[in-house]
């Protein structure tokens, strides 16, 4: 293509939306515009990108034996009642946009296609002799983001793959889990970025265990903690470790104690000149479920922990069913105005027990659990001789024990966040390190979730209705291309890795009225296009500084200049990814260049 | 790909909800599900004939300069309220889907991308240096159908390819105009369908001219006008023609008649032995423009000719500026309730005269014109002794004469519907012939209403700001997809043109425990496949009987049988068009199939 053909506007400003580099580099290079909040045009340079990613990812998915299709974005609500998840994602997350046709009837924008892919298995798959089977799509996706930002990386409309597997039984699902994980292994390392696969939190999808594709970048929103003997890492959300061991308490005796203006764990540490780790926090939630019961929640923890609200909203899934709900659509730490709504009497905030007397619910309140559900995680139930709240404002007790004066609450839950430093389960010789990520990629052993609730069984070699046993796997594409340049520039503009660059070279024309150097370009744009190098052309009018700030800005790994060397038959050729430059013979570019890309590209 | 290892189900019963052979088709042979009201899942076969018809487009649209990018699909209702059509889309055809976002924030998912790309040209446009443009897209669109149906023919999810175009003046656009339109040709010729391009109207879209492309079938839902000298075609929503010429009126003198229970023309002309031409017709419309004012309108137009309410709309709209309107959002013959609302006294329906007072509208009604709207087609211009209504019920005039009896309204208007057997305007000797026809595809010469409305502008080599003159260009990838079958198929199903087949070929083994027909079908599968033939193995273990049913079913243009022959180191070919058969050495086979291939794609 032809800079002068081509809309090629590029910005010298850094757009004011932009906050990250690569958010700010692919709109100065006229790769994206913004069109509203988290929502962007990809203009033709990006569009290039895009299809360079979805073609790896697909040659990819091929070879692992899934079939390509295309389902439908936008989708009647029945199929996410089905499931039960049309309230958790339209009101709890509340990331589905939701809307409502002429006649009325309720449709969800699509943030993923679980519902879509099981009515379609529960028609079409019926016999065992069907499967294994793998179906997959590469298309935009929507969730109504509360803060769109960073460009691509947290947009309202967003490129995705989307892979969802089909089989009779928990090993057949391994064995296609594992395929997916290879082939992700495998797309990570062709488009040319740094990658760490990590344990992840399953969240909204659900299922019995997954894994997090992170492209490693400072502006990355996800922490990840991990070992560098290379055998654990996981995202914060999900993350285990050993706690640090307390040293025993030196409260001897159990009493009541003024403490004035303590209600944090900080100032109690220094009046009663204590480790965090004597002391029991207890910190108050509530819990809303997908109908409507409230029910407040008292989480027992040693102070120098921190409860992790991914691990504990999974808990409170799964005790949904007590209080007749199947999913949790709001966890928070109540508020004034919150409690306003519940409580019998002000709360002694700061100064909680353990044993706080369920008369501060109001009784009899509608949609609302009589009690506290009482949780205790596995840091606390350890502790002796420790303080804790007196559940009067201003006092703590020290010195206390777990069945003497309180009772250990029964249902006892890993709730904590795994810190920095934290030793690791599985060599206590290690600790744990942490670094940022981008996440890219997720695959989930979803197990019966969908199928049981949907009802899409098959008839097993014996004759028997089965549920099929299911998997899906994600890849964010246009995120992984804003990754790759978050993880690949420098002050002069992107860093395109050759496998997912929109051209492979650049041929630029210095002076555009000379005949010597306008032909040659002419010549090597021609024979670099027919030898598959994918080739633009700077022929515009303008200075040689300008589009050599252009070709820097824009990224193409390869740059040709037909400039002073013309006289020996000689081209420069620069590697934009260290400004690398070299006097080629013209009839050599070619050759040179195909050398270049498929070391590059092949893997 | 092999059939054992492809999600490949087939029906033998017609689906219910299908109505048109090529959507029974579709679902029969396993392209295409229904998810819900309009809205299908593309199936693998089917993701390939999207993708082959994709392709076309794509490299006819490279091919003409075009530029491929992708634009958003929810979009701020900012944009559509700056052009004008916010109101129109979401509330008058109402095929806009509308959605507040959790912000509380209006925003729409796309039926078409004028004002996104015109945000962007206005954006990224600056100079007549950068000029001509041209940007195109392949994504699905959305559309709120009243009544969705025909499968993919009329669906709430489509794919569409489209292109916008900018230029500096009015020849800049036609000629863009002009390169697209050759484009449309090609790509029409290459996919192998019969088409014809017809003048158009410009609907909600707008501008001074437009042409469809339609493929002709005669489940379309589109009636096409032409001449058999290939001089004229147009859908019958835009065509022009000549009336029937009319006979003198018998009618000698005014006078008022008894004619009771005659409201129709044909009552009337039976009644007063005369012919519908010498009757003139006045209907009474009712018009809701965009700032919600009622207008009624009263059209006189000659007995034996119809309303065309497509042309109606397009005068009215020209007129909205009176009303101080910029849209019609909505055009109908009031009914009794309608009535109600504005109607002071009972309407002589059926009896109405072009002089109807105005006072049978509420005096100093809200939002309500207070006169009626009186519109002449020019067909009516010209009567002369002509019988109508007289404003009471059960009596008319006849005798009536413009200039004497009745005024002639001012604005004189071709809103007439143009007929099978009409003489045309280019040569009256050719009458009008009428075809079904399914649009497939839509150019438009939008000419400045989006730049103009969005001030989207350039400046000229004067140094002068001057409008982006621009086009639009659709086509319906998936419409077009469906089309095909519904133009090609046969009593055992579908008939692919080869070009957009999702396979060239299928090998079938007749018995898959026969080691030899095995072993003969892998090889040719493998070779074909090597040699760039997209070929199909059906390896199932099922009866030979069922294998060569869906393979007729699919579609696939050419079937290879490792059958009886193979003894003679043959196999037996099949066109899937015709089921010509015949015996082909197996090592001839990839040479003939690589043959026909190349003979049916290339043109």
């Amino acid at each position: 293509m032809r800079l002068s053909q081509m809309l090629f506007v590029t910005l010298r400003e850094d757009p004011a939306e932009a906050e990250i580099p690569s958010h700010k580099l692919l709109v100065r290079a006229g790769y994206i515009r913004r069109i509203g909040s988290g929502v962007y045009a990809y203009l033709p340079l990006m569009w290039r990108v895009l299809q360079k990613v979805s073609q790896i990812v697909r040659q990819e998915m091929n070879a692992a034996g899934a079939e390509e299709c295309l389902l439908p974005q936008v989708q009647p609500s029945e199929l996410w009642k089905e499931s039960g998840r049309w309230d958790t994602y339209t009101q709890a997350e509340g990331i589905m946009f939701a809307l409502q046709d002429r006649q009325g009837r309720e449709l969800g924008l699509e943030p993923t296609h679980e519902e879509v892919i099981t009515t379609i298995a529960r028609e079409m798959i019926r016999s065992y002799r069907q499967l294994p089977r793998n179906l997959y799509q590469i298309q935009t996706k929507f969730r109504d983001e509360i803060r769109p930002r960073f460009g691509l990386m947290r947009g309202r409309e967003f490129i995705m793959k989307d892979a969802y597997s089909f089989d009779m039984d928990e090993a057949g699902m391994r064995e296609s889990y594992r395929k997916m994980r290879d082939a992700y292994y495998n797309i990570m390392q062709r488009t040319g970025l740094a990658f760490r696969a990590v344990d992840a939190d399953s969240g909204a999808i659900g299922g019995s265990g997954s894994q997090e594709f992170m492209v490693l970048a400072d502006a990355g929103e996800d922490e990840v903690l991990y070992t560098e003997d290379g055998q654990y890492a996981a995202n914060v959300e999900k993350a285990i470790s050993l706690p640090a061991d307390a040293k025993p308490s030196s409260f001897k005796k159990y009493e009541k104690l003024d403490t004035p203006n303590t209600p944090t764990i900080e100032s109690l540490c220094k009046l009663l000149k204590c480790s965090a780790a004597h002391i029991l926090k207890n910190v108050l939630y509530q819990v809303v479920y997908d109908n409507s019961m409230t029910v407040l929640v008292l989480v027992s923890i040693r102070g120098d922990q921190d409860v992790n609200e991914v691990k504990l909203q999974n808990e409170l899934v799964k005790l949904a069913g007590d209080y007749g709900g199947r999913a949790v659509i709001g966890l928070s730490v109540p508020d004034v105005e919150a409690q306003a709504k519940w409580a019998a009497k002000a709360l002694p905030l700061g100064y909680i027990a353990p044993d706080l007397r369920d008369d501060y619910i109001q009784p009899g309140g509608k949609n609302l659990a009589p009690k506290f559900l009482r949780l205790v995680d596995q840091t606390a139930v350890e502790m002796k001789n420790f303080a804790t709240g007196s559940n009067e404002t201003d006092r703590h007790v020290v010195g206390a024990n777990w069945g003497k004066e309180f009772q250990l609450p029964k249902l006892v839950v890993d709730v904590r966040t795994a810190q920095v430093g934290d030793r690791a389960i599985h060599d206590p010789s290690q600790t744990l390190k942490s670094a940022r990520g981008i996440e890219i990629g997720h695959i989930f052993q979803l197990g019966t979730k969908y199928s049981k609730a949907m009802n899409a069984t098959y008839t097993s070699e014996q004759g028997e209705e089965m549920p099929l046993v299911m998997g899906c796997y994600g890849i964010g594409v246009s995120r992984l291309a804003q990754a790759a340049v978050e993880q690949s520039y420098d002050k002069d503009g992107i860093i395109w890795p050759v496998a997912i660059a929109p051209y492979h070279a650049i041929v630029i024309v210095p002076n555009i009225n000379d005949t010597a150097q306008k032909e040659t370009a002419e010549k090597l744009y021609a024979e670099l296009n027919a030898a598959g190098i994918e080739t633009l052309l700077d022929d515009r009018d303008e200075r040689a500084g300008v589009k050599f700030k252009d070709a820097d800005l824009v990224g193409i790994p390869y740059r040709i200049v037909t400039g002073r060397s013309l006289k020996e038959g000689k081209v420069e050729v620069v590697k934009r990814a260290n400004h690398e430059s070299q006097e080629v013979a013209i009839e050599q570019v070619v050759a040179t260049l195909q050398d270049w890309v498929s070391q590059a590209v092949a893997r």
